[in-house]
């Protein structure tokens, strides 16, 4: 039986020691700076006060400053911090780390540095020591994964990316249970690029629910699935367009990172609130501050974190901005405090 | 301004009269034998009782005792009979129909005969008197359009398809508004099995809610959405090899026909509906007599219609089975009357 670390004890990296778990293993969780309370409260009550989840018996819970302890005969090293906390995370397991254990990021997004945009699994790598950069091995998972979901034993469908097969069949010999069913895939790039654009696609989705609260049901009760279906479908072409642009193929767009991770976040979750807050017509500063002063709203913060890069691949002649208007959309919303205005006859460049 | 002849006065024929008549155009509504009672309601009224919205002023009901007198006149046809009144259809407009008037088709579905499956287009032409069978043109209509949601005026997308790009542009002006926006498309083939396969699909989708329903929510409060989502990307997954299979394009599964109009079918209707019904535990053939005996669940319709023939195909080793294991599954419920157990570990063969 394998001994895995979890590094993060937020809704994800815990509902992931389910199926571990189930399978016999055993985890060691360890919180970040932002996970204190939780681990203080599975500690007393072995409950999980976000996931609203019991842990199972076999998770032993860490605060951070017991790291080096938590990782004496780890197998594997799971990711479960959020995309700001990548950085953090290098830090953490540099001096900790044997090169030999692999890790694997539950954590999606992008980073740009106005020149180019990296996955998060080479953001992570370029943080880590020098001296084992190339040696250790690393994977991720992307699919329509809800963590609350998940935790309650919900059919999850998930796709694990690494160029090393032989460690992509560890991986899923580890999570695969009757509820969770995976698939591998070598084609990090384009999961890593699917999973991370569907968070910041959904808050675009997610603003037609505050345009229906607003305007209110029509007279003959019709809501507006044909608006937000629209703006899902050029969500997709656009995605498909950057994975190919970045390197990545086709297929994960067509399969669960892309059409099935997109699908999931658009129905619920922080990036459709978000976007919900600014189709009821407040900026997205304004709407951070007053509603979501504590969320990570992991859409807005790959705006954010992407936007100045595509600007300036845009500007230099590098992206076609013809191809992508709902992401400049979304960045100038989040970027430059924009309305919510959405280009409509820009959309389908080339169908 | 054009006279168009709309045959077929359920909600979606009557629905697109919005944007054609705030065009400036004018429209003759002839309703089937299924519609008698709207006609005479839009007659009285000036309302569609099952669109529940005006009817302008600039629409002239008929029954379709008096389609010849209709169609004087008439620069185009839209048919928007179901997809069980497509012989029906040509039967009426054959012996009336002048061969240089070109017909848009409203309707979607496949037909199969056990060797071959046609495109509704294709159906209606071989419906059509000899004599200008190869000279009629056609064009069809595919994309997320709840018909009381373009009634309302929401932001609708769809796409043209037709082989004849002249004759595309002409009806995309006819319809342009700044709420209808359309895109053009020569690949008929992909748009037409996308727009009839997304029917049978949001029914394996639909059957979420049932499970749902009778599961109850999780202690934690999660839904299905995780599970939901991974069907809908098999969907997707499998509608791309159709319609490569058939001879389309997969542009045209990765835009509006395929990811756009799945998505808004799996939001609401009679797919969805009929979904449920099998979730909660029902046989097919219970649901339908039970709850929807007036209804025609297009998605059933179409399993009825193709179900023999792919069958006959994959016995035949014409079709790999493997690559379609949901479509399998729904053609066994409505077929076979067989319970809904969804094959996990057969999907997204080739991933």
């Amino acid at each position: 039986m394998a001994k895995i670390l979890i590094l993060g004890a937020g809704v994800m990296g815990t509902a992931i020691t389910v199926p571990i778990t189930d399978n016999g293993h055993t985890v060691h969780l360890v919180g970040t700076h932002l996970d204190g309370d939780i681990i203080e409260e599975i500690h007393e009550s072995r409950f999980h006060p976000k996931l609203r989840s019991r842990v199972a018996a076999t998770v032993t819970p860490y605060t951070y400053d017991r790291l080096g302890e938590a990782l004496q005969g780890a197998d594997l090293v799971v990711l479960g911090v959020n995309s700001q906390g990548i950085d953090w995370a290098a830090e953490m397991l540099g001096p900790r780390l044997s090169p030999h254990i692999p890790i694997v990021l539950l954590t999606k997004g992008l980073a740009g540095d106005r020149q180019t945009l990296y996955i998060l699994p080479d953001a992570l790598r370029e943080g880590l020591p020098s001296h084992y950069r190339n040696q250790v091995q690393l994977a991720a998972i992307g699919g329509p994964s809800i963590a609350s979901e998940l935790a309650a034993l919900r059919h999850t469908c998930a796709v694990l990316a690494s160029s090393n097969q032989a460690l992509l069949e560890e991986i899923a010999a580890l999570l695969r249970t009757p509820y969770y069913h995976s698939w591998t895939s070598t084609d990090v790039i384009g999961v890593e690029v699917c999973v991370a654009l569907k968070n910041l696609y959904a808050l675009a989705v997610g603003l037609v629910k505050g345009w229906l609260e607003q305007s209110g049901e029509a007279d003959n009760g019709a809501a507006m699935h044909n608006t937000a279906s629209a703006i899902y479908a050029q969500a997709l072409w656009e995605i498909a367009y950057l994975v190919e642009y970045l390197g990545g193929q086709r297929r994960s767009v067509y399969s669960l990172p892309g059409v099935g991770d997109l699908y999931a976040t658009c129905q619920s979750g922080r990036n459709s609130r978000m976007g919900r807050l600014l189709g009821l017509g407040m900026s997205y500063r304004q709407a951070k501050a007053r509603y979501m002063p504590e969320d990570t709203v992991e859409g807005a913060e790959l705006a954010l974190a992407i936007g100045p890069t595509i600007e300036a691949w845009i500007d230099r002649g590098e992206l076609d901005g013809a191809a992508t208007p709902l992401l400049r959309t979304v960045i100038d919303i989040v970027c430059h405090d924009a309305p919510p205005k959405i280009p409509w006859d820009a959309f389908f460049a080339g169908v």
